[in-house]
């Protein structure tokens, strides 16, 4: 079952998959987002979400998701209700169905933020509720959408467009999903060239590579970064994630195939580029580099987290 | 020690047993309950609770109770402190006793709601603290007073009156706490009838039988479905506790011995009564009747929880 | 490196030691402590904090810090986004370093409260920030400058200065983290004097004697009772703590070395002295004296570790 479009209203719908977006649909959301920030920096308090609660449902624990839609919710006046601790889910323990206990939290909350570990959850909690949205903050090797529209987000606030843009794609691009979320929202737009780094065993799957190629996307495969292009409007590095590999020896010879350095950057970057990535980073981009302007993996990309998911939850909740 | 008696006056009171409440008490809370429903509801946020801090203390795990009481206060502008998780509980490790915990928290709160796996805690807690009223929010196979206040509600709701009411109590009478406490609480109001269906090793005990009997109520036993009444207003099963079992082989013999069905329902239910369960439910009551709409369940009984909570915090707090 | 000193101008500074504060300090600290006592007691909520959301970084479990700070940021109107799980560090576990799990949380966060079982973390998290402030909440054997703070104030707050005082220091001087703080905080005013009354094996160390006693105080060893003064302004007793000692016999022989009991309050107390315990305590204060009203661990004590936290906290964030 496909989750429903967007299609201009937001208002109750849950928020499962990228694929629910058009690129309307992003630029509103995007033109909400920066009202978000200042609310943010403002000293003012907000009451957008005032008097409504979003329960964040966390099967399994991610600090930065968790703390990213806590911090948003209450920067916009709203309250939570917070399961974060698997093992406070005694009722499962009592053999309760996943079904039953999305129903028990939907009478207490306005929204509920669910994390999982299983993919699929988030559809299958969303298909339980009559009237609470459902959000997704990632199941599994599924979705994890608000991930994805805030690195969307990002391109879009340095470039003012998502369309005719070159990217450099680095890392795991076989296993890491937002690697296949990102080029699926770069999809949506035109004349985009994305140039796909990755060590031989970790490139992008065949059939992944062929369903994306054949719309209006211009993907280059290259192993070596000096076939990395010159003028690159961003750089999107990701981890090589050791959990992906049967053998460590195995993982051990291609986890640092790529890092970003001074150095690199220096020989292919450009001057007005962005470096970005999607955190938690273990090596792949040298600490040497945070200082560099054009690194906001630690700066903007985190916050626009919090800003895109103030947005969406005001949009969905139907207060702005 | 017993705890002290409401007689019309919530505030500062300890929430520990349905004895403390006469039929006087629960009218004024049933009175107070639709408010807070319609407050709920309302997009305009309460402030009742607002400026007071009520610490939810779970030394056990309870998701469903520990959601509804976080919930139930946020809804009326107040805060949480929030421990929930026992390791949390690091002065405990060090040696520190019960008692002075409590009254570390109590130093922090205006109330507090405890979970505790050993029975008679709430009511220890309650005896040490001097000024913060304690709300047990259930303590081992003791009491678990706000769970039988939504019970009773949520019968309440339905029939206009807790007097004169034909029930049907299903499953696990000899351990189920939910059902005590659901008895105890009718038994304040004259003409009841309750048909207690359960497999012969899981009937209600002959103690409490018989104190219960004596007084104004009438309990028929019976071991099969076709002896269940045709005009009860109400249905209340029960899970069969697993946990309950010296041999796993004794409790599947009786787990599935009674479950609701369509075909249950339609042979020997009627069409006003509503059918009731505490949850988690594991499989006694079938899926295929949650669409029904005499399934309470996972509706209205959920939803009474909080809005039972929120008046008993507000009066509790004498906030209204 | 040294904590900035703060000099008479609290905003934005992390608070990590209490090296950091002068005299003066202390007096514009304890000057607005009292104010924040009346907002806690006052029925209208403050809105001293709102719009600000201070983060809780728990790397540790410590239920009565925790409460305390996540109490005194509610009392004040403000919100928290609350990380007291450690399993909840996924990011960690997947190799992300300490520094940028605090760069991420000063994306989502007015003020970031760490506690941590690592000496010299909090200063670490510092160095990390840009503009974020600190606030230590205790980090292993290193300081923890709030509760050095609230002991200070609970002093003051009953003899209206802190100079020209007689204390006794009981129990483990050599480990007592709160021990070195307390003598530490009272050698910056002129005309103290300590008696420190331990076992032998727990003497205070012969170099933080030395550099203590160097300064403008006074410090009598005694290992008796019958030793200590009937003159003294406070009593601060402390736990042996078990995991400071190889052998387990060791520790028993000395845990209840020193116990404050009724007698002998009477024999070496005086009427106006306080008793003091930074908690928790074990068995070294019998639980016969609480009642005594010069008792003030399960009473100001604590409730002052909120309202100086409350103090602090509208000072760091410049609210106040």
């Amino acid at each position: 079952m496909h989750p429903q479009k967007i299609n201009g209203d937001f208002k109750g719908k849950n928020i499962l998959s990228l694929d629910q977006f058009t690129p309307k649909d992003l630029s509103i959301l995007f033109k909400i987002t920066p009202k978000m920030k200042r609310i943010a920096k403002a000293a003012k308090p907000s009451k957008i979400l005032e008097g409504t609660i979003t329960t964040l449902l966390f099967y399994e624990p991610s600090s930065r998701t968790f703390g990213s839609f806590s911090a948003a919710v209450k920067q916009l006046g709203g309250q939570t209700v917070e399961i974060q601790n698997p093992q406070a889910f005694s009722s499962m323990a009592k053999g309760e169905t996943f079904e039953d206990t999305i129903r028990v939290f939907e009478a207490y909350s306005d929204a509920i933020v669910i994390r999982h570990p299983t993919q699929g959850s988030a559809q299958k909690a969303s298909e339980v509720t009559r009237f609470t949205p459902i959000i997704s903050a990632g199941d599994g090797v599924g979705e994890h959408p608000t991930q994805a529209l805030l690195d969307l987000f990002t391109i879009y606030e340095k470039w003012g467009r998502l369309d005719g843009l070159v990217g450099v794609l680095a890392g795991d691009l076989l296993n890491g999903r937002t690697i296949h979320s990102l080029i699926r929202g770069l999809l949506l737009f035109p004349k985009n060239t994305l140039y796909l780094l990755s060590p031989r065993q970790l490139r992008l799957s065949r059939v992944d590579f062929l369903s994306f190629s054949k719309r209006k996307i211009k993907l280059i495969e290259i192993e070596s970064e000096k076939d990395m292009p010159k003028n690159a409007h961003f750089w999107y590095w990701t981890r090589v994630q050791k959990e992906r590999f049967a053998s460590l020896g195995e993982y051990e010879k291609v986890k640092n195939r790529f890092v970003v350095t001074k150095e690199l950057l220096r020989k292919h970057g450009n001057k007005n580029m962005i470096l970005m990535h999607p955190l938690p980073r273990v090596g792949e981009i040298s600490t040497e580099v945070d200082s560099d302007e054009r690194s906001v993996y630690l700066r903007s990309q985190i916050r626009n987290g919090m800003y895109i998911r103030m947005a969406l939850l005001s949009l969905v909740l139907g207060k702005i």
